[in-house]
């Protein structure tokens, strides 16, 4: 049965609470449900982690060449300007999915440039947390 | 029964012709069929047109008011430049995703910036044709 | 009797019912009725198209050549990047008048810059339908 | 009775000897002239004021709140960069409308970039002295 | 005998009418007389082809994959934004040779950067309608 | 006792009737007062002036080497633009405290930078009028 | 009583070790020392905390929600990259005002840009060790 | 006898006092009575003004046509951003040398950029007080 | 006679022998060659120089205006930079054609800028080296 | 006997695995013996470290001040964005030279940029591990 | 008696000849009469070089150490880019003037920046060749 | 046995009379005293060439295709903008290492940037002197 895992970054601990108008009223423990239950319908497993330390995703990020099949990663602010977590995807050999919330193109500049896209397979933005169940329908389902 | 259309921008008619190492072998009557076979599982209805000539995508857009109820759109190298497409798509209310075939974050730099991103519900890039199909899914089933 | 061409660009078909806080209620047709009235108190003929597609408004431009004595254009948004357009203009021996609805000044940023500017004898930006008809007196009564 | 200010920038009190070939040939006092006569035909009152003191227009400017229905400005080169005198403005209640005699567009890239405009109901731009005139039409006959 | 495509973009329907300080007072009838008579001299074939519509220009890139053994283009001002013709250009497997009549780095800035020029063979700018003749014979006889 | 003089520059005579919803609806004659109350419990003098003149700014920093200790300055839209009023900052030996109202970097783009920030001591920036409380008491009591 | 939290950022556990011309020969212990008189002045709770490492400057900003009724905080070099602490700032719903110990702006380019001024309440710049004494008196005397 | 009039703007006024290692130990009297000694020997007239209000500058130059045969002005930090002082000088049919005392090309970047260079007849800077004398020689005795 | 000189720039001496998937096999002795022959069909002058540096490809040119009758240049990498030869095409008054063997605009960014274009009165661009032959031909045979 | 400590950031853990035609295909495990055998022949001392945590780099750096003479680091992608490391390389006495594998002036553009090189001795670049070999010679040996 | 050298660089030779509307028609021949003549006055020496080459300016510069009191230099187009002979200008202790003939703020934008002005002592710019006259002045005469 | 050359660029004949607080005390001829001792311990070849002259540089580097196994290069200024330069390195099929003296990360701006850096081997910056003899012995020792 195919692995996969689902990384949050910074402040997605607070989903639900932050911003409710710009991330809505679902938390992080209403997510994570959502993706069991999704990866049970797409007989698959699904394992998740969020942390705010840009060392702790790179060093999970390092761990799923072993665990894993694939990577659905949010990297929250990291995505515009960590390029260290850019260059450990770049170092595991799996396909990796970039997801938003949001549509961050709505938002603030510096919200618009990804640094970790042009290393990821694809990217899905701005269909709130439904967009992580497509990104495992994708990894699950998807073509390669 | 709800409708949607998907509007394929220009050169897209050349789908499986043109640069297969991008974007592959299957054609754009490849991915019609695919989404027709889609909507049934849906229980929608899809309709799909594709352009080469700007005006007749805005055209397309401003129909769409009366004969749809959201919009998968491909607006090709528009993306890049067409303000008078994010305008049409700014002035009718429906729900709209934007997909791309290729990862855009991989290619040149004028391919990096879509200036219709910030009026749409939300983008796809990147996983194939499959993500038309994850775009469909999203307007059938997804949150709004 | 001088004549003289109102020439409005892509998505002013759907004025009054696009983002009418921004572009108010009137309909295309009510501006074209109070531009015709309007030239009847002028003592000039005018007559007005609209087109989404730019090809069009350039033949259209090409043909006042010999059909008008000045040109009134809104281009839309093609104002901000249809040099197409803007060496159309160039290429008539005629005035011309550029018209914007709206204050595109405090909207955003890709607004601002019009590349038709240059090659135009004037703008009246800002003031509404009511720009049209400053413009058409000014074609018809001003100084050249 | 409707009153309205006109205020000049820097410079404009030497049109008609200045650059001719870009202004005209026609004196401040030649355009103050035409603006009480244009007054008289709309039935307002109109007052003029010229000073090269960015701290007197803004003084002006303030005044106008108790002593005018409206404001017609050319900032002349404080244009591109009093950010003072466009405060002053978003600090009065009235509509203001933007006129210069040259199009502006036409000349030196500093020239381009109006910090009033995003402050300002609209502007009128290459049209001449006659500008004026319709700025003035439009404060006392335009739709608010 | 070998096929060759010459296509004029926007504009240059004008010619001879247009700016005749810039592009001179031949008409893009006396172009296309040059042309075909260059064409007998090399002993091939040339159609021509001329469209202020960028999707005719497409569908004609598209066309010649069936029709002709290479193309020459001159996008008039579709060269500085037209992505879309950038994408057809690269979607044929054709020798694609672009020619610009006057000295485009001479002009406004905008003339300076060519969105196609990196999916073309090679350009012919600023030697006059000569340039298309130049064109023609390194298609014909020039090494590949 | 120790002299210190407050500065305010261009509209900020307007404080209270200018959008109250940025500035609040404290009065200049207010913030005078307070200054007033705050001098004495610090046992110091304090003098308060306010121009819309960049000159007189000039002239009154020139004096108050003669007449202060200190000064604090909120150069109001000159903060962005007046080199003139920088150098006469850096010319003159006293410690200088800039204070902004509201919170600059939550606004327009072009008050996110200051011209005279590098030739003061320190800056307190969006905490309402008490700023200018907190800037008399640093150079009061703060060490230098 | 209300209670305040200090959060120091990355390389502040050097101060007054680390280049003594820019930051002074005090150090970390000296300055919460002060922190800790200053507060039973005001009578309010005061606790600091310092860290090398953004995630635990993020972990701990979140848990202020609970523990503190405002924040001052000074992110050290985090200032201008981190994004996370942006959006974790953003993500509570408490006064946080933002201090630097040396005037920044004097200083290298890239410190003269915050990313995290923007989302805080204010910020005082440039006054030394006193700028965290005015900080929490801000929070605890002044306006909100 | 030729007379010509020398413009010192702001800050000039402090000259001796300022910055002395950028800017010497003479003060404005010292320059002006070179200046006038430097004319007798030259047989022209020189007449001098220091303002530090850019509109007493303008209304200077402005009068200059009626008074002198040439202008030399050292604009002070308006050199920069003084737009207004450049119109005035292109304003007025008269020679004009600009000198700076100091050597802004080794001094901040926002220096090293005049508005005011392009309007007029040649620059002068870095050789000191010196520079005005070489100024005032160069009107009277070098070529037109 | 006609006479015409053809001067290559830096590294072209190198021909044949370096990079040669950008530049081809055959050397600067076949380019040469081929020159004399196609002068001999075309019943002109030719002649070749090749230098690395920069002085002598300026010397040649200002000799040029006393030995010929135009001149064909590829000045190599100085294409980029080399002002001074920009300056000395534009002191002779001769028709001058740039030519590069490599489609400049498909490698890297600095090369798509050329700075002595604007001088010149055409170029030849990725032809390979059949491009000096157009351009001997257009020289010898053009449209002047 | 000198005491050097060489400390790897983000990814290098990966080192041998991650995209061996940059990196090649030795560990970091051999990189450290490298070292070590290095040291002997040196007569010095070497310790290395690794993380893929900014804040242990951080802390890593500040701890080197009592247990080393010297610095090598190659802080991976942290070299383009963190001026946390910068500055604790800063705030330290030592000499540290900064070494990267690659040649990173031949990839992505983010990489040609460092934000720690301004604050070390010196950088090699481009020469594989024997670049760290080079390095510690030069701390060893090298003069300071 | 002080010996000062004056190096004009390249295309220097042409003046007469060159662009003589921006250069008017004296050549280089009769500048260095009219700074022989100017030399006797002032009771110094001075010797005139000219060259196209870069590597010649240089070598010029550097024996100057020992062979003058000072440099008057125009480097023509090598003062916007050659950053070797603002090395040699920086690499001798010597007084050195930069002199243009034409006021180079007036033209094309490169002729805006010069490498070499923060190096000198001093330019005198768009005073023809009186320029070098007042230079000389200045080194012999002027303030140290 | 190996031989290498090694190249110097403009002004490094003034190495120990130019700024000798940047580049140190001793010359070229230490220099290349201090390159042959180390030659001689590495058991190589090494002969050594500065030039002032950017063709003499270029020259060199062609010709040391048949003269060496690998050049080490400090290209001087020319390290910024000598596009011929780089293009000559690229041309030669040998490793190249550039060195400099000083670390030109903590000098001007311009001196940050290297155009030859992307066709080296790799760079050693700011070890003084040492850097050379580094540069030596990698290419002498170092895996290629």
């Amino acid at each position: 049965m195919k692995r996969f895992i689902v990384i949050n970054g910074p402040n997605l601990n607070r989903l639900g609470k932050r911003e409710p108008s710009v991330y809505g009223h679902e938390t992080l423990g209403d997510l994570e449900a959502l993706l069991t239950k999704t990866a049970i319908d797409l007989e698959v497993e699904v394992s998740c982690m969020q942390s705010n330390h840009e060392g702790e995703l790179i060093d999970c990020i390092h761990r799923s060449v072993d665990e894993a099949d694939g990577i659905i990663i949010n990297p929250g602010a990291f995505t515009h300007y960590s390029y260290a977590i850019r260059d450990a995807i770049a170092s595991v050999d799996l396909p990796v999915i970039e997801v938003h919330i949001s549509n961050v193109h709505r938002r603030e500049a510096f919200r618009h440039h990804s640094v970790v896209s042009p290393v990821t397979k694809g990217q899905i933005v701005g269909l709130g947390l439904y967009g992580y169940v497509l990104a495992l329908t994708a990894l699950a389902k998807g073509e390669e």
